[in-house]
């Protein structure tokens, strides 16, 4: 048991703040406002010049692809505990993973086509997502049913020849409004007469297939996300050659279990990222107002929530460590009862501090003069992103239970949205 | 002590609702979509023909006015505790009231010349609000103080000659977006070197006298609410005639407390409304959707957020309707315990409950498919609006602490932006 | 609509306020020394002098048994709306409503027996209880079930000739440790195979029947609650005549769903009582200790936790007034989600307030020298007795769903031990 | 970072498992039922004859003193992260830490005298303690004053020639009810005109010397906790040699300060191990209970707060065991933070739990026949010991705001009761 970081962590650590520092904090509003005035024009939808711009800096600085974890494709690749710590501070500026080619759904598909996908697979389309020049989205929840459970799923997925023809509409198909985003991963049903779990499968479609039609972006909370987006997707009769099929016929659930451990730990991290920021903004604002004739960080109240909140972050975050320890030296199945903990703990407590953040922030605090309605809006969502809580509370409680029952048997973990 | 509804209230009770039925909920998206449409048109801050068509429906229902208390000018004006439970049926739609000529802030602001404005006043600016031919708007916030400590204000106000000379920059300006806003009441200072709560006057400002200057719209959580919008506005010498200080010099705190009594009321009773049709939206969608094998109605969880949410609303509809009560019978200095409590009450159980509809309806709860995730950022901002919770419940202790101290003196309320 | 106490109720709390003040303030700890000094002597199991030298007084000054429903019997008796104030302040000491001949489970079995016993039941028990020479208990809960759920309840009541022969272990049968209380009100089943509601009847036994054993008394957060008492007691072949038996075979539930609306009344105000007193107590330790330099009184975090318990009891008690009107002006069965809520509300929010006065003592606040550990121990215990909050919520959630659902179906209450 | 005990802890910890399988389960109510033999006997107050029995065999086990740190006296001292996790299992049953000579005050004391008593008061005092011959109490929190504050302390050490005269009240002063305890550590006063800081200084009372009068127990919800109990002490006129003034006059709150840490991991850890039991206990408990046609713990009520009990014991443990690994790599001062996290967390997470447990039990839960009421009233009490919750939060948060304050000066950590 021991509580440091790695000096190879440290480093890069270093490395990344300094980034942070020198290219992203400066520009933090340059990003909305070009965002801003792409839509003013007529069109959000484009990707952004900065992002741009800053890609080649943060591989010019050996921040790429850090997410990566070792692999044969990536034999410099970090483990999930080495990873973690970067992400973190990655996750105090929403745009700021993909710059670093970091940021979801991207890294989970990547991760997925790296595990699942066939050769093929992994020269059509994961070098391109390496190298950032494309990006992809994860369509798994439809608007039709509740897709915490995934027997829910009515996306069908039939077989005809060398082909599969595709048939479904999902939703929260995040990263899909970007005119660069190349390729779906899609969960559907190639046997609904099978056993519960090997109904599923997923798939390869290309975003240009004839049948595909983005219908329309959802918003959250009033933001639109573009030109990243969280669409509505159409699949009308899409047909794809059999080899898209990940892993084979009936292995979607497989899959998605495990795809969604990684992804996970990067959400959550992410989460205390953005926690992070909300206290310190929370920290410096009430130090800086006065009322009643004292400052505001004199007040207890203020005092008690501060004192919680970094109560709160200490402990999610190195819940969350440990749980990329464990995905790193035990594996996924064995770490799921961590993992369920950190999805349920990270964007909680992160919604609650940056709720008081806003509070602290009187008027400005649910505006967009400060990131932290925004934080909130992002953060809420993660509370129902990849299942909601109370699925993965139910699934973690079974676990717990099952612990003190004769003859227990494998519970089954929530799946939802990709990561 | 008696819990029911007179027969006058049941009667406008049933008659409101009709109008909501027939009139409001067919339209609801009407609206929205005549701002989007307005908006792609390349101008959103125009009001919509929708809530034009429907005043003079509402006026011949006899649904016109209705927040009016009785006075000289409103014989059939409605008590507070009248008024209440028809507050609460508009509240479900957010821009319902305004078809009833009885939105914030220009209900409190028609109230407040009506009560503290010459007969000059009245003629020039109540009666075109009391017809819905101009909108208003109050200005109080500034952004560069916090603004629950009134004495914080720094916008001046200074005499000359016939003349105030007012320079200040303030934001929530709600409303102010609308090109039908024709009047702002403005607080300032008249003299920074009075006793602590007579240094504050209230004005009335045209919203084109010269050195007026409507900055920008202020967003909540994403969304600008145009066209009503809340503005930031510059006053850079501007001069009104000396005719338009309402009541005297000093007196803007005065008018403030007695402003406000009425105002949270309103606020509160919407909040209920917005939080009974949370909880309606969330017992229609778990009694509609299925998971692992059961309606999710059927979850324990579920029921448990169910059932607090029902004992949450009647207390605060109960705890709402007695400082309407106290309002009505001993005044607002009296009910100045009751009216905090509401005011801290109401937006906190309605965030509470339309967080939990919005988990109820995953990814659906936070886009604009549902009106959640946007009764969320508006009941959000109520705990900050006319003071944060914290100033209240700081004002509201000190209140029952001064029951327990021998020679306790009088406790000062906070005021912040109108209602 | 209308929110003041009536003359007649105004007039009643100032009569007993008179006699709290009195009578029972002064003699608060003498009724503990009483009890502490029996404990020493080898027998805590005995009446108290203070509670009888007491009664007579209350009975000369019209305050006896003020918890009687207008009745037959009882014409002069006060309806729940009035007698609910009343009941308030007699819960701000634990050991006072035994004075007026308010205590539970007496008032509960008195009703009872009064409403659903024969004249020779009315005969036998009714009256002495009414002049307060016996006391009586309620004997439903189990320890070897979970008796939330009625149907688990397994005490038989086996009819042979004239006489039903009992069977059953009964534990938490509140009062049954006094000398004096002389009858027992026993729920079993006289037929299991019988509807589900059907099974259970309600039956009379004198307490010196034989085959009755108190086998030990249970103790409460280290309190045993003597002379009163929580007692586990056994029923071996106890024989009663027929007659005995309450209303009719099979009817056991239908009592306990008329039963326990009032008692809930009781329980409830009185929680609200304990609940005004301990933000009373915490008022004034936080107005006169000094910590840091200051009043703790004012420290913000205190501020907050006092207007939060002042919002939360203003709104308790107005919804348990309003399920006292309800019960008085549309009887218990339409009363019964009014009912579901202050049993919810009342509890929790007391245990909830007196926890927040235990911390502002100190050490002190967990020890015997203030009421508090205890208040919060008997509260805490009000969250389980008559059903626990799980139980209640489930239920309300039900009546909840019901209105959004076509067909719905009358939902059952819980019921459980007696108040 | 890494997440792993030791081979050297994970081979004490079976060790100590099985201790507590084979010698503490077996006798857990044996204890309870020879104090209460004791108490029917007349005198609670005497040492039990099964914890002396168990210490020879946990000596013989090698479990004997292993709080002790590392030191010129202990050289096998374990360090605070190696301690904790055997702390945790000592925790699940109130009275084992003793028959281990590792429960509090002891520890704490004896940590005292290693580190501030000279070669004498240690030759004296702490040898007998190290082998459990003696015990000792901490009288530190007076009833007169709030303790959080040690500027408030009144007891009063005047030096007279070679000796100190004490005058003083003081309360739960734990362990002090067993006639065994033979030393206190007092903290005083030697000069209230010195600098804040500078004002207290500790000594060592016999328990015996002239003056010393132990005047009541106080009790904890109910419980006196004989025969260890928690003494008000009165000191009047006691006079001992100035050597036993321990480190210097003045030094009472650097002392307290480097005293605490250590005792704060030994709470912490023992109330994770009595949440992980409450846990527990609520699982078999809800497994083994069936109402309304299923078992309990398939609810999802109880699914919900049994996923989130386990979250908080993992955050609590790993937040305690990285305040443990600071303490130990950099020193009690620079962990003040961390220290004050999981003072502030563990009790409050075990509170928690408890409480959930106790309503899973029904109407055991809040009795003796499981040990949950106490762990409760016990949990309870620790957010009172050592300084109240609001104290360790303030102190915390001045932390994190003097991170975004220039030229922040060193904050002060709270004291208060011994641990």
């Amino acid at each position: 048991m021991e509580f440091d970081y790695s000096p190879k962590v440290k480093e890069m650590q270093a490395r990344l703040l300094a980034f942070m520092d020198e290219h992203i904090r400066p520009n933090e509003n340059v990003f909305h406002e070009e965002v801003a005035a792409n839509r003013a024009k007529g069109n959000a939808w484009v990707p952004t010049k900065i992002i741009e711009e800053l890609k080649p800096k943060a591989r010019a600085a050996g921040l790429w692809n850090l997410f990566l974890p070792r692999s044969p494709r990536a034999p410099e690749g970090l483990s999930n505990l080495e990873y973690a710590p970067l992400c973190e501070i990655m996750g105090r500026v929403p745009w700021a993973p993909e710059v670093f080619n970091c940021s979801a759904p991207d890294t989970g598909n990547m991760e997925t086509i790296e595990r699942y996908g066939s050769e093929a697979n992994k020269d059509e389309w994961l070098e391109p997502l390496l190298k950032g020049d494309i990006r992809s989205a994860f369509l798994m929840t439809e608007p039709a049913v509740a897709s915490s459970d995934a027997t829910n799923i009515e996306c069908s997925m039939r077989r005809e020849g060398d082909e599969y023809v595709i048939n479904g509409r999902k939703w929260w198909s995040s990263g899909a409004g970007d005119p660069r985003c190349a390729v779906y991963i899609v969960m559907g049903k190639t046997d609904p007469e099978a056993p519960r779990h090997s109904q599923q499968s997923m798939i390869l479609v290309p975003a240009n297939a004839p049948g595909v039609k983005v219908i329309r972006p959802l918003t959250v909370f009033g933001w639109d996300d573009a030109p990243h987006g969280h669409m509505e997707v159409e699949l009308k009769d899409v047909r794809v050659p059999a080899g898209n099929l990940l892993m084979g016929e009936g292995k979607g659930f497989a899959i998605a279990q495990g795809r969604l451990g990684p992804g996970r730990i990067h959400h959550c991290m992410r989460s205390i990222g953005a926690a992070e920021r909300a206290l310190e903004l929370m920290c410096q604002r009430l130090n800086n107002r006065t009322a009643f004739g004292r400052r505001i960080s004199e007040q207890g109240v203020w005092r008690e929530r501060i004192a919680e909140a970094r109560c709160m972050i200490e402990q999610a975050r190195l819940l969350t460590l440990k749980a990329a320890y464990m995905m790193d030296t035990v594996g996924n199945k064995v770490a799921q009862a961590e993992i369920a903990m950190i999805k349920i703990v990270a964007p909680n407590i992160a919604c609650q501090i940056v709720d008081w953040a806003i509070q602290a922030h009187g008027g400005g605090g649910v505006s967009d003069d400060f990131p932290l309605a925004y934080a909130y809006a992002h953060q809420r969502t993660l509370r129902l992103a990849d299942g909601p809580d109370e699925v993965h509370r139910n699934a973690l409680a079974k676990l717990e239970l099952a612990k003190h029952m004769v003859g227990a048997k494998e519970v089954e973990m929530p799946i939802t949205r990709g990561s």
